[in-house]
Order: structure tokens, then C-alpha cells, then sequence
């Protein structure tokens, strides 16, 4: 057992990680649960640091990554899941290369449930979306709720924060769309969203004004009129699926 | 100030229906919150039975509702969100006619999380497809958490819990095809799903052999190679759409 105290300073930083988005950006780095997740890290190269478990590790960790065999009550101090999976690590945050092109983007705005966004980073991944945009104010994609919800996509899907004014000069080169329930609308079926991106809302309120002064046009998925909205990850799959032209 | 105890039998009452799923079958009612459900609520209908608020109520309640006044640590107490809303409230289940046809459902097997599951009833509304069929170990519709995510949808949608013997009676007549990554899987957008049912299963196993067997065949997502599945409500919407004729 390498760990057994609560108070140990590995536990202390883990515990941190998880809670902390801004101890994330100062470490560069960010806390994965679950065995099935180290399955996905090590399969796609993820730059792993250090590894936590109880029982045993399902096999082979890349040179150069500690690991600690930890006590139970450990590792119930430091996973951020209800039940704990065995399994806890750190990985380093990706280069975030500036974006400079935004065609078959989703843009992501306010965005406030880490699920979601996690959701949304899965989604993107599996239909090919070659980035998400995430403009003000949204969830962290390291949040371990994110990280969970995002399956490994973390690891693999091109992500970007955007500020309104690099929106703007990307808007004048590739158009975009706002989804959004506007008189002026267009069905998401007709719109033509070759090489477009579509930026989807915060859940309550919907894309702001700032951003929809930037759209070319808005698009709608057209539903029954006593529903006034999708969750905001249905829309995305939605959305994103028609833009891929239904898929890859 | 009507309640101003934690230990009111009412309060009790209340959180007995947002913990126990046997609580709420044996009373035939479950709980809500937010002022927006509740306005939800009153707009189609829903049989509201007793309303908790703290700083008071927007609009007007049916007759024969009750109403009490409650103070900020009693909401507290009875809210299952975080961050209570200052409106809790109980509706009674809606009739559960048995359902005779499947045709243009989406059948969930054995999905777990009441999120997923209410989100799933939210988007099949917005399309109007007719029914969702529970079949196997779903989550409870009427978990505060999928009453949450379906954003009044619960109050609207068709939704039947379903035996495997049902199913199979109703697959003899209507159509099923299991969203599924099998060999002989047909891509859902050459698939004719025209009063067709689609089965979606367990967020980690998928449909059960059991429910397979009853399938006229399965479909499948496109995605790319590395990704092995879609979220099940983000896979519901795309499904959902699709089978809607991508749509109202």
C-alpha cells in the first residue's frame, strides 16, 4: 500500500483537481475517473501523469506514469463518483492551438451543465465534427462531470474557447447559424450547413443577442408547439448529425 | 406560515414521494419542483394535489389544491434539488392505459439513469412520437430527477411500462428494430422506420439477446470507428428524428 492517509499531499492535489477549475489551468491538468476511462486514455495516447487505485490496474501503463496502490478510504476521499470505480488518474491538458477555422464547427455559448458539455464533446467525436467552440461563459470540459460524460472524447476532440471577437472574424469568412426559435428561422432540414458553424445556447435562455448579431441566419428543429426546446444536448446530436449530413 | 416544522407529517409525506419509487406507486402521485414545472403543470392539466412555497406562487391554482406556506429550512428539507426554487409540489400519476400498438414508439430497455430518461421523454414529445414503452429495469419516470429532465413532458408524453410478453404479442403486428452495432445492422437513414417501433437499451450493455430476438432487425448510428456508442439520450434524439421523418 503506498497511500493509506487522507492527508497525504497526492490525495490533497487530486482532491483539488477534482474540485478546482482553476487549479486545473494553473497545474495543466485534470482528474479522470473510472477503468474504463485509463482503457480510453492509454488507447488514444493521452499524456497520463499519475494513477490511484485499489485492486489492480487492467493492463499496461505507459513509461514514466506513477502509480499508487491506495486504501479504500483514500480513494473514496478523491474520486468525485458517488461509488467509486477503482480507478482515479491525472492527465495533462491537450495544446490548446489557436482555432483559425471554424467550417463544420458546433459553437457552444454559456453552456452551464458539465454533463452536457461532456455529452456534446461524445457526440462531436462520433459524428466526425472537426471542432467544438465554446464562447462565454460555459462549463469547464475538465470537470470530472464533463470528463465522465464526454466518454474519452476529451482525449480526441478538438476543443477551443472563443472569445466574441475571434467569433467575429471567423464569421466573416464561414457562416454561421444560430440555433434558435426566431420568426425568421429557417427549417434546420432546408438550411445548407456545408462548411457552416451552428452555435447552440445555454439552457435556459437560449444564444444572446451578442452572439446572434454574428449569425448569418438562424435555424430551428422543428417540434410540437407546446414544447419550447430540446435539452441542450439532444439539440446538439440533432444538429450536429444534419450538419455531417446525417451522419458520416 | 403554514409549515414551519421539518418533521410536519406533510413534509415527511413529501420526501417519502421524491426517495421511494414504491412510496409513489402505493400513493399514486409524485413530486415536482420549480415554478416553471409547476407552471408546466397547470397548463396541461396535470391533477396538482399540494403545492410547498416559500416567497409565493406565480399565477393561479387550480381549485382543491393545497396550498401551504413553508419557511426557507423546510423547503430545504423537502426540495431533492440543490438549489431549491421555493416551489415543491405533488401531482397524481397519470392513467396507464394499457398500450395496444406500438407503431411510430421508441422503446427503452433497462436504462438507468433517470436524467437520460426524462430527457428522452422531453425530445419524444417535441416530436410527437406517440408512445415511449419502458420495458426491463428503466429508471422511474417519476424520479425527481427524470420528472426534472423532461421539463413537463411527464405531464404530456404517452409513456407505458411494457412486459417482454407484450412486446413480443405487438412485435407479431408492428415492425421492431433494435438500435444496435451488429454486422447485419442497416444504417438507420436507408432504414424504413415507418410505423416502426426502435428499441434503445442499457447505457453500458445495450439491448438484452432477449429483446433482440424480437427484433425484424437493427439499425445503426453512423459514427466514426473509435467511438462505440452515442449517449443513449443524445442516440434517442437522433433516433427519434429520424423516425419522425427527420421531424414534424
Amino acid at each position: 500500500m503506498d497511500i493509506t492517509s487522507r492527508k497525504n499531499e497526492r490525495v490533497a492535489h487530486f482532491k483539488k483537481l477534482a474540485a478546482s477549475s482553476g487549479y486545473r489551468r494553473e497545474r495543466g491538468e485534470y482528474l479522470c475517473d473510472s477503468p474504463k476511462l485509463l482503457d480510453e486514455a492509454v488507447k488514444h495516447g493521452a499524456e497520463i501523469r499519475e494513477v490511484m487505485y485499489t485492486d489492480g490496474i487492467r493492463g499496461d501503463l505507459p513509461e514514466g506514469v506513477r502509480a499508487y496502490c491506495v486504501t479504500r478510504e483514500v480513494m473514496e476521499a478523491v474520486s468525485p463518483m458517488r461509488t467509486p470505480q477503482g480507478v482515479v488518474f491525472t492527465v495533462a491538458m491537450g495544446d490548446s492551438a489557436p482555432c483559425r477555422d471554424m467550417a463544420g464547427a458546433l459553437i457552444i455559448e454559456n453552456l452551464q451543465d458539465p454533463g452536457n458539455v461532456g455529452t456534446i464533446l461524445r457526440t462531436a467525436n462520433a459524428f466526425g465534427v472537426p471542432a467544438v467552440l465554446l464562447v462565454g461563459d460555459c462549463a469547464d470540459i475538465y470537470n470530472p462531470k464533463a470528463v465522465r460524460a464526454s466518454m474519452g472524447a476529451v482525449f480526441r476532440q478538438k476543443v477551443a474557447a472563443l472569445s466574441y471577437e475571434d467569433l467575429a472574424a471567423m464569421a466573416e469568412r464561414t457562416p454561421l447559424y444560430g440555433a434558435a426559435l426566431r420568426e425568421d428561422a429557417v427549417d434546420i432540414r432546408s438550411a445548407d450547413l456545408t462548411s457552416a458553424a451552428v452555435a447552440i445556447g445555454n439552457e435556459g435562455s437560449g444564444l444572446s443577442d451578442r452572439l446572434l448579431s454574428l449569425c448569418r441566419g438562424t435555424v430551428i428543429i422543428p417540434m410540437r408547439r407546446e414544447c419550447e426546446s430540446l435539452n441542450a444536448a439532444a439539440a446538439a446530436a440533432v444538429v450536429m448529425w444534419e450538419m455531417s449530413g446525417r451522419g458520416l
